[in-house]
């Protein structure tokens, strides 16, 4: 039976929490822009299961909520007659996560659509965890036990964190793949959705003048930088559990600097370039603690500190910012640092806007013959703020009569956004059956290896990480 | 006694033809714009000689035609005060250019602004020949034998054409050469002032991400557009005895090509900037006529065609457009066809405005992946219209829900420039003393060489060109 290739009618979307933060804020919403432009199979049907009863009202308000965020910041006006319209796809379904009988009444439900909506025929079906990642195992046990349609096309679609360490998501991993084909399993990492992430493909791959650039003879080092403007505020819960390096490095940031920095596909259509960035992980030992800053906002947001959140735990030590080094240990890059620096809430710099670029640092001219800066040239992808690729050159001053050299940038810019664009359909992928863009259970494996020595290192000995713990106020 | 070093103080300039179209047109205003911007040395003086009995009218004239113009124009204020300070500066002296006698009338003018403003001191002199080259010779041996100062600084400077072929221009460089040494002379080319020109310098060797890709591995092709909108319009008399490839492609054009194609210099210090101009042109062989295409406009500027302008002969089979392949037979670039084009008048396009961009055509990428257009990658460097260094670069659609690939520029554009600027005081270089600017001797000869097979052709045999010719009209 087919687990690839695209679903084009006779979908069945079961949204899992559905009323959830998660998919109040993200699934939800992702389904409607879908919907909204035609990116969802024919007669799509969509239910939301979780264990509260939920109001029509409060379904509205799960459903909404974001769309109706937005309008009221003018992004998009509100379009009623369409919403009431969504509405009408969606079903909600009560039930519990452990009990067989709860699935077969979720099975009722699905069969019923299938009969009126589908004439009879089976549905793909498109199962999508919006729940915390401790019950990822025993929920996609019971879709495959009882919601399962050998004849069609089923998919799961999970999203981080994928455990917590190597052991656990191994755990996770084989647990799930007891029951689903790894063809099956969608993992969302959200930046590979993101406009100037998948723009690196063209610009590396597209080109010819990028490639013979990108490697130790003519790269110094290589950085990526984020800051998130916002703080723990009311998700302290969960991020205190994880920190910094768990939210950020070990998917978002890491997955980066793999696109960056992995090997040219054979091919677009094959799954080499997944397979290309786990070499590159692969290359990557395991972050040194040695080369390891850990830090803790004391003055954030609204001139709050991290730990006077109402969410988060008054003695937490957990970090909201982290920079390391790592290396890559292969041919290409073999003695070229790889920088990460990333922090929430008011990090590094008093910046207030959101940030995230990531950077090739060149090597200075052979014949330095105009006295250049020698770290003055870079190429750089930017996602945030102003999505742009540009070389931070030298060039000759304008209007000079003499032959200064003056930074300047060669530049392309996204054109009309001031900020990255939003996923643009991103999950459309799912639909389409193009996993390129999800991260394969080996990447998250190999990804975590890198990772692991540094983040149980707390959990042994909570009080040891205070030597490379700082309290930053915003210099 | 010094050739070389700035030129601080006492300085005189004599430029010889000053009642011609040169002078008015290029020599006068360079000299106004230096003196206007405190670009010549302390209490310079201008002689101005001629055959011709001039009017204070007519001197004024030859002096101020182009200020006077460009204000009309609106470019600037016309500032009378100044310019009658600038017109004290100046005195004429009327005089033939093979006279011994005038050459002494001229150094006692010399002598007796040495006595009034220089109080008896010797000048450096400057010797500025606006004059057809046919004269050089004899004028820059008349300096020598009566206005050379042997405790002084003592400068000549020349401009294009320099010859016609290899032979001609032997002579010319031989003759001069027994009074002058190659440190004294100041050979002009207008190009090598131009802000763009002097950028491929800094764009090259201030920057590394330049020089990996420049050579046979990365680079397909090279090549130099450049169209003026102006056809013969009462320079026929000296563009006809030329032709296109004299008047533009054994100078301007190739000069752009050494500095776009040569070695990397080990110091701007030294004349190794020239050294390695040179090196590269010694690598171009000789043109083949077979890589040759010559044209005429028939339908040039006003609906004219070439050989309508009154001061071209009606039989001019003289080529206002050209276009040519060459190579470069050494170890970096064997292999990397240079292609030139070049035209005046109405030529290959309707464009109505100037054009001059020199490229570097890079090769498809590796795994074309993308299925990108194969020669859509390029490094490109724009002189006209709008200034400008780009890569033209494939790069993901924007706001695209695919994987589209699409031409986009990552570009850097002089601000504020619609056209390239003026020379910016080229010039200037004479009284610094600094000769990088300036075109050796051995330089103008490897030049020579590259073409004179070529433009010697039509001499021997007038006919035979013929069915290499074609006449234009703008398509």
């Amino acid at each position: 039976m087919p687990h690839t290739g695209q679903i084009k009618d006779k979908a069945v979307v079961i949204v899992f929490g559905a009323s959830g933060d998660l998919a109040k804020k993200s699934t939800f919403p992702a389904l409607y822009t879908l919907w909204e432009e035609g990116l969802l199979p024919e007669k799509t049907r969509i239910i939301g299961y979780a264990r509260s009863k939920l109001s029509k009202e409060k379904l509205q308000d799960q459903l909404f909520w974001k769309i109706r965020d937005d309008a009221k910041e003018g992004h998009h006006q509100e379009d009623a007659a369409k919403m009431r319209e969504f509405e009408g796809l969606v079903k909600y379904v009560q039930g519990s996560y452990d009990k067989d009988e709860s699935f077969q009444e979720l099975e009722r439900e699905i069969e019923a659509i299938e009969t009126e909506v589908f004439s009879g025929q089976k549905s793909n079906r498109i199962s999508y965890l919006a729940l915390p990642p401790s019950s990822f195992s025993q929920v996609s046990h019971m879709i495959k036990k009882h919601n399962y349609s050998p004849e069609t096309i089923n998919r799961l679609v999970i999203e981080k964190p994928f455990g917590k360490d190597t052991e656990d998501c191994k755990r996770m991993m084989s647990s799930i793949a007891k029951d689903w084909k790894e063809e099956e399993i969608y993992r969302i990492d959200h930046y590979l959705g993101e406009e100037m992430v998948r723009a690196i493909y063209h610009l590396r791959f597209a080109n010819s003048f990028i490639e013979p650039l990108l490697n130790k003879d003519h790269v110094e080092s290589v950085s990526i930088v984020m800051k998130e403007t916002f703080g723990a505020e009311g998700r302290g819960g969960y991020f205190d559990e994880f920190g910094m390096i768990r939210d950020v490095g070990q998917n978002h940031l890491l997955q980066s600097i793999a696109i960056m920095m992995m090997e040219a596909p054979a091919s677009l259509e094959d799954d080499s370039l997944r397979s290309n960035k786990l070499d590159l992980l692969k290359g990557i030992p395991p972050v040194d603690s040695a080369d390891l800053v850990l830090g803790q906002y004391a003055d954030g947001p609204n001139g709050k500190a991290y730990v006077d959140d109402e969410t988060v735990p008054d003695d937490s030590r957990t970090a909201t910012f982290a920079q390391w080094a790592m290396k890559v240990d292969n041919e290409r890059w073999r003695g070229v640092p790889v920088l990460v620096k990333c922090g929430k809430g008011k990090s590094w710099k008093s910046l207030d806007e959101g940030l995230m670029t990531m950077t090739f640092h060149l090597r200075a001219p052979r014949n330095n013959v105009f006295n250049v800066n020698e770290h003055s040239n870079s190429l750089v992808i930017r996602m945030n703020p102003e999505p742009a690729v540009f070389f931070k050159a030298n060039l000759l001053k304008p209007a000079t009569r003499g032959t200064e050299a003056i930074e300047q940038e060669i530049k392309w810019t996204v054109p009309g956004r001031k900020v990255a664009g939003d996923k643009l359909a991103y999950e459309a992928n799912i639909f389409k059956g193009d996993q390129s863009s999800f991260v394969r259970e080996d990447e998250v494996i190999a990804a975590w290896e890198i990772f692991t020595p540094l983040v149980i290192f707390p959990k042994k000995d909570r009080s040891r990480p205070a030597d490379r713990l700082f309290w930053y106020t915003g210099y």
